[in-house]
């Protein structure tokens, strides 16, 4: 039934009778019990230890609120934090990255905390009064800015997603980590506040002959990359807040370049200086990194936009579905963005990417920016989808721009196997009777010719 | 110039001149000095230290990824927390509020460490693998739900504020506090995840005679508030997420009401039964609290939506202004909000009220959200108004409900005095020419008649 939606075959009233068979604990002389609970906590007697017993949190003072005057997570959430891993770090904990719990995620903000951190030479801790940006180059008038001066211009709030372009590019040679944080988490999304560039070059004057701008960061490892001028004019800004604060100092507090759906590593953090010329800098993050290695071993540059993209976030590796039975109607969801536009549709699949039927989208629907998306199904009896094979949830999206996620079939063969950046193949989950869940790779075997091609010899997928 | 936008008057073009003029440190050889910083950056000679001397931060490395893996804002930033004072505890700080420094907001997102907390009893530390939400009374299948069980229900996501309906009460009979936080940061704005509460009646099934929910708190205050089911029905919540992750222990962890628009105080915290029947509870908080004493010393009960209301974040008492001159041409920002539906309107006053132009509104524009407003606007001479006034600021907004915010008078002669809650007349910020901002109230002198009503006795105000 590809492309249609079995939300309408599942009646919701259905799905809500068998919500309440599966749930709770259902209250007999339930009137009883309520005025017992309100008048007397302590009646006990009913089985309902939790309600009935009054428990030690509704007996004594909370904290005051002089206890925290900035907040801080439960207790009880201390398992949601960003991670890292060795692997992912080569051994230097300061040029390397820590992961979003997107399993985690609700909504399309991730919480700053919670925001995936990457840095090239350890997250500096800069003094904004101290701290200036100059605008250099091919401009009329070059300029040194303090934080209050840039400030001044008209500000500007979006929400966007920061996306590495090597988010699930670790996983592409076949899963590494049986994790949705470890294979995907390297991207958040925020409501961001600052200066679209184009304001201040209508102020300083941009020469005709700019054809690309230099960002340079302020930190010890003066991360540099070159935008084209397209682009800046387009929706490049510098901002300073994030999600109603400050940037925190790992997100480049006081202020970062924000490239809207292009590859995070542009997002230069800590911006000191903006330069305007005529060639591209090639410097060394934009060269020796952030360059795609074709099969051919030629090295592939100016590839900036992520591609539309999409992931299940629930049910995912990390998520425990011990509890989920045969006959149970869950909501499946996840997350779907592109770096060219704005999602227009996501199909899910429940046998890895044969059939597909339609998805809803949920909430907020931006461009360039995280868009929720959920689907209603009924768990089938085994965990086997209807044509008898076991069940692997497959998500796939497209974009305005006219953009579908490829199968990985499709993009081994596009790109090869090389490139760890911007792979934005189809992910499926295998989901098994016992609610375990594991991250698989569905592609056919393949060759490769003389020149590194490869070439797919069999299957399917 | 009524409703006339001044926007149309100030050029762009004049506006970035003028910025430019006052802006920054002007750059002569500026390739030599770009290529320099790039290549040398102990160069120097230039005057320009923090950009030609290579300041502290950029010569070491930073912190590894692994030091924050939650992280907090930059020790910088330390100035930006909720505050208290004692007067508004009453001596006690667990039944008591902290609010938002409101003056330092961007774009429409509270962060969770900066969302207003209030609670009567504290901030209570639940453990969500205990907590247990009861639903009872008017309903054909009660239920006693576990955080798993009620997670089960299709989720939503909505981005609303929450306001205290004293907010600003406590400057009514004249500012007390010449402070943003303190007379308006009673409220905050978030993305909320949960579950509607019609979806879990769906499943329960209401019974017809219900026609009011009681919502409880699990902690020690055991908070307890009434909503018809009208409203309950429409787009009340139950949520556990808050901007992408849980909510946090002073918002009510694990689950907590949300009546988008209407008092804060409905958005029972740490909730753990739901009951419903044919009459209200008159419940402590909302009799003796949360009520409104007319001038005839009679007591007003359900009053429920926070009224349209707007207010200037910047300038405010709490901004820095003491560089701002006569000519700068600045951006003039603030919020607007209504608990009744969505902003159509703001219009800003430069002398306390008597004329208005059209700000526009900036970003997302939601219903019972947060709406960004701006003006661009060039400071006159003397900080006087053309008209040779003092400069007043005072801003006026509208919502699709029909409603306009009133002036002082108009409120005091149909609200009276004694009510602290829901007050929305315009308020007024007055800005000197040494950048001193003040709250003032205008206002004619009144009498009262022998009922306590407010006879207004003179002025245009």
């Amino acid at each position: 039934m590809d492309k249609k939606s079995q939300n309408d075959i599942i009646d919701r009233r259905d799905f809500f009778k068998k919500t309440a068979a599966l749930a709770g604990t259902a209250i007999a002389g339930s009137s009883i019990l309520a005025s017992n609970a309100m008048a007397n906590e302590h009646a006990g007697g009913n089985g309902e230890k939790a309600i009935l017993e009054t428990p030690e949190w509704a007996t004594k003072w909370g904290d005051p609120i002089t206890k925290n005057l900035y907040g801080m997570p439960s207790k009880y959430e201390h398992n949601v934090t960003r991670r890292y891993t060795k692997l992912l770090a080569s051994g230097n904990f300061r040029a390397s990255i820590a992961v979003t719990p997107i399993q985690e995620s609700m909504g399309i903000i991730t919480p700053n905390g919670l925001f995936f951190s990457r840095s090239h030479g350890g997250v500096a801790h800069i003094d904004p009064n101290e701290h200036r940006l100059m605008i250099t180059g091919l401009v009329e008038k070059p300029l040194v800015l303090t934080m209050e001066e840039l400030k001044r211009y008209p500000s500007v709030t979006r929400t966007h997603f920061i996306e590495c372009p090597a988010n699930g590019g670790q996983e592409w040679r076949g899963p590494q980590y049986n994790s949705l944080q470890f294979s995907k988490g390297f991207m958040s999304c925020a409501e961001w506040t600052g200066v679209y560039i184009k304001d201040i070059l209508k102020d300083l004057g941009i020469k005709p002959e700019a054809q690309w701008m230099l960002a340079e960061g302020g930190d010890s490892s003066k991360m540099g990359r070159t935008i084209p001028m397209e682009k800046v004019l387009d929706d490049a800004m510098i901002v300073w807040g994030q999600n109603g604060e400050a940037l925190r100092p790992e997100q480049g507090y006081p202020i970062r370049l924000l490239v809207p759906g292009w590859e995070g590593n542009l997002c230069v953090k800590w911006l000191r200086r903006l330069d305007f010329a005529t060639e591209p800098w090639y410097c060394k993050e934009e060269t020796s990194k952030y360059s795609i290695l074709k099969p051919s071993g030629k090295i592939a540059q100016h590839f900036y936009a992520n591609e539309v993209n999409s992931t299940v976030t629930s049910p995912s590796p990390e998520i425990d579905w011990s509890n989920v039975k045969e006959g149970d109607v869950v909501e499946i969801e996840g997350l779907a963005w592109s770096g060219m536009g704005t999602i227009t549709g996501v199909d899910i699949s429940f046998d890895g990417g044969k059939n597909y039927v339609e998805a809803q989208l949920k909430g907020l629907v931006l461009p360039k920016c995280w868009t929720r998306w959920s689907y209603m199904y009924t768990i089938p009896k085994d965990f086997k989808h209807t044509d008898g094979n076991q069940l692997l949830l497959t998500s796939r999206a497209s974009d305005d721009a006219g953009y579908i996620q490829p199968t990985v079939d499709q993009e081994l063969t596009a790109v090869g196997v090389e490139a760890v950046y911007h792979r934005n193949a189809v992910e499926t989950w295998r989901v098994e009777a016992d609610g375990k869940i594991s991250h698989v790779q569905l592609r056919s075997e393949y060759t490769r010719d003389k020149d590194g091609n490869v070439i797919i010899e069999k299957g399917e997928a």
